[in-house]
């Protein structure tokens, strides 16, 4: 199947894809719904007021909406209608119609992108093996690195939601409280382990009451799609506060995300199986079918006036926790899930070292710092530097991206 | 200063509170913002619509939202007018007047109290010395019971806002995965540990803008008020999951807060000292004034069929840090606190052993059981107990009540 509309060999956002997205441009600053095509923003409110979506029975306010909230909250049936017909138009070879819908395309290069969400709560896992491991080795005991837990239920905590961004927003270097020795007392500085760390992230799409749990058999009916996130962390600060209550003031100053949320519905030719579990889990977490996705990621760091260099690929394959999994175990206490909620997968680590998700990980905490191409050394992120992370998955004829998740980071404030 | 609408002596709602709140009738069952006097709730949006607040400059629409976000939005001056313009009119001698105004008065026994703020973040701080003290010695080492990062800042984490219900929600026991020994794989079950804890919670009533922190200095003019708070924990769940990085479904199940908002201004009179923090705390933590109030709480239990009885008093006073230090804290790294944000104390335990926050530390982990007046034995709550705190501050002529927060347990679903 092949699109009128010019679509560039390598573009992450084919016609398999169709990720949706929230902007705005010059001509019209107001927010709202787009599709990423090519080169090109779809507008949905002018596809809408074109007449494009007529026969289709949803609540078509929700497509002049500053959010995608109202949208996704009408279900996978109104997404998948949505999106058959979306592929229906860009494949027409009607001449009329045609012309009509390049007046519905914005260039990507002339979109300002917005969060595609407004975010209830955020939860962020760490269902990566080798990424607790690694950490434990480091922060506890090398011996004992995976904590006796960590096999039977998928360890998660509650992530601060204000401070999520877009990709392409900057952001200060924070301050905090670190203790340098377990001799002094702590002192109040910039952070000097400032840290990425490379994760995925479900959208929820579908609320389940306070008090109904949700199976890992329906648990995909609650995911919209997914997203790169990018979940900035303070190394420093987080290993002098976070005993016994977790990461707090080392996580919550900035978090970032890709403005495309990639639907389960284009993500599904690359469904793979994920690692046997043992010991075998609690009933309530035992699943059926593939759960995780062969996705190919990558963390770029670029210094300030330099090139960029890749300095992991790693895979959302990595995972020993798959999404039904996550979702299962949040809600079988009756935690209510709301539309727009963020469920990050934690660090996605490899096997290998080049594959490692952090920074804390690839210079092992700073003791093997990486040199970069400029001739500086990197043990953590530096002043000036960006940070950009990719996902693409690929088979014969079919290519979907999710665009990336881009900061850079500036000086602390005085 | 008297009113001429009768307050009965032991109301909460007197005229020196006003607290805010979310409230619909039968009449009408659109939720709006009340405020609370005597037995009854003073309508706003009917004030309004009285011509009351004439010559008030405010966005008056706020009045007629679902919830007190957009009000608060608007400052303390704002709160401040209508605070000062509803004591004129409880206060006026205009019979005409007082007509008209009793048609605004709604009975609080005919009114549905709902949720008073749209919380988008949710924190719980950990800031008794006797809760995290008790805490360490059943959880951890009864030897360093407090661990060396407690008295150099306001330890804290992130809850999840969705399952913050209002007074009067009863909840299902939940279920969650527990390890009954260390010699054991981990079971599934309903909580066999079900626990309160006792907590106050303050409403942000101004937001600060991403990398901007907040000082010890002004952090009160970002408190629009507070409520009561129980932060419900299943204890076995938490002691399995909790470690590294913090609780998660030991606490999401259900939370619950007070419908009344009291304001700063209301509380003004029972500031009192806080304990001399030893060590010295960094300069960014240093504060000056009172920031403790002198507010007794208590906890009563009622079982199924039966009577209530106190089974903890406590006070507001016994906290190590204050509310500007927790403020400054959590901004610090530039974290953004949003209007309607809800910081809660963590649990607040006195130091007797009848004033302590929690049936944890009131039964010792179970092993001192409380006996009730009908015989019955608790170690902690049980299906069919209903939970209710309460706070009131008292002076000659002054009383300022927070009302209740009051749950009762359902049995886990089947």
């Amino acid at each position: 199947m092949q699109s009128w509309l010019t679509i560039p060999d390598h573009s992450d956002f084919t016609l398999q894809n169709l990720p949706f997205g929230i902007f705005s441009n010059n001509e019209d600053p107001q927010r709202r719904p787009g599709i990423a095509i090519g080169e090109y923003v779809l507008d949905l409110q002018a596809l809408n007021h074109g007449g494009f979506f007529s026969g289709l029975d949803f609540d078509k306010k929700s497509l002049h909406k500053p959010t995608l909230n109202d949208f996704i909250a009408q279900g996978r049936p109104v997404w998948r209608a949505l999106r058959e017909r979306i592929i229906e138009l860009l494949t027409t070879t009607d001449r009329t119609q045609q012309t009509g819908l390049e007046t519905c395309l914005v260039p990507q290069s002339m979109a300002t992108m917005h969060l595609p969400v407004a975010i209830g709560d955020y939860t962020d896992f760490y269902s990566s093996e080798e990424h607790a491991t690694n950490v434990g080795k480091m922060f506890r005991d090398p011996a004992n690195a995976l904590l006796p837990n960590w096999k039977h239920l998928p360890v998660a905590y509650h992530g601060r939601a204000s401070s999520i961004c877009v990709s392409g927003t900057n952001f200060q270097r924070p301050k905090g409280q670190i203790r340098p020795n377990d001799a002094e007392p702590p002192i109040f500085t910039a952070t000097k382990s400032l840290d990425f760390e490379l994760e995925m992230a479900a959208i929820i799409g579908r609320s389940n009451a306070l008090g109904e749990p949700v199976t890992t058999a329906e648990a995909e009916d609650h995911i919209f799609g997914f997203v790169l996130f990018n979940d900035w962390s303070a190394r420093d600060v987080q290993r002098w506060e976070y005993v016994p209550l977790g990461p707090f003031l080392a996580k919550n100053f900035f978090s970032s995300m890709s403005p495309w949320i990639v639907t389960l519905d284009a993500l599904e030719p690359f469904r793979v199986a994920g690692p046997v579990q043992d010991p075998a889990v609690l009933p309530y977490l035992e699943f059926a079918g593939d759960h995780h996705f062969d996705l190919p990621l990558e963390v770029a760091l670029t210094p300030p006036g330099g090139g960029e260099t890749i300095i992991s690929r790693s895979n959302f394959k990595h995972m020993y926790w798959n999404i039904a999994q996550q979702i299962a175990h949040h809600t079988v206490n009756g935690c209510n899930l709301q539309v727009g909620d963020v469920l990050a997968s934690g660090t996605i680590s490899g096997p290998t070292e080049d594959s490692f998700g952090s920074m804390l990980e690839l210079t092992w905490g700073g003791k093997n710092p990486m040199m970069l191409p400029d001739g500086t050394e990197r043990k953590f992120i530096l002043d000036g530097d960006t940070v950009t992370m990719r996902a693409t998955a690929e088979k014969p004829g079919i290519r979907v991206g999710f665009g990336e998740v881009r900061n850079r980071v500036l000086p602390a404030r005085d």
